[in-house]
């Protein structure tokens, strides 16, 4: 499996606003998977989450997670940009601002839930793999 | 996070032929993500893969997974169930009965590629959770 960098035309895949899922270690060492929206900046993945999540805690807990990013599922096959990394920081999203910034990416309207906490989290990607 | 089963509406969602990503456990324990076809069956799930895929070594070392089933993405929100729980048995898809069963269920067609060996999987789930 390729270490990062990616090269320019995945980093490109995965400037779009794509559907993925994230994948993190509950406290029994198993994994945990979800579908959630990212961003993609400086070869570091946004992710964001209400406070109350528990893959917040399972976060955490091991920073080792991985995210799938999927492409066009023409033909019924889905291409893919997988990544495997370390959430590499952990912080509160008081003015809503990330998650703003994740809202107009996928539905171009800031988040309509505002009274909920939510948490920032960048993940580092150290390993990658795809199927284009 | 409720045990299985699940109730009827879900056990509809996933006998639809929906994109889903699996997540297993790499030999270190961090969790590898990858998009797969599967057909639910009886309370169990179906996956199949080329016997050269790494998963399938990380699948026998530690059965432990974990499948997001994703729905529409309508308003950019993801909606999808989600299953927590182990491979209880991996078998040689000799025939290839069971790729082209999920060929044709994802594609209307028999599956394209002959040559290669597969294998099927298939993933009892002990928990689950969805977002509808």
């Amino acid at each position: 499996m390729p270490r990062v960098p990616v090269p320019p035309e995945v980093d490109e895949f995965l400037q779009l606003p794509n559907p993925a899922v994230v994948a993190t270690l509950r406290p029994d060492g198993s994994p945990h998977t979800v579908p959630t929206w990212y961003d993609w900046e400086d070869g570091r993945a946004l992710l964001n989450m209400e406070d109350s999540r528990v893959r917040l805690g399972f976060m955490r807990r091991d920073p080792r997670v991985a995210l799938t990013v999927l492409g066009s599922g023409e033909d019924g096959w889905y291409s893919h940009v997988s990544l495997l990394g370390r959430i590499v920081s952990i912080e509160d999203d008081d003015s809503l601002a990330d998650i703003d910034r994740l809202a107009l990416r996928y539905t171009r309207k800031p988040f309509r839930n505002r009274d909920r906490k939510r948490v920032s989290a960048w993940l580092e990607p150290e390993r990658w793999h795809e199927w284009r």
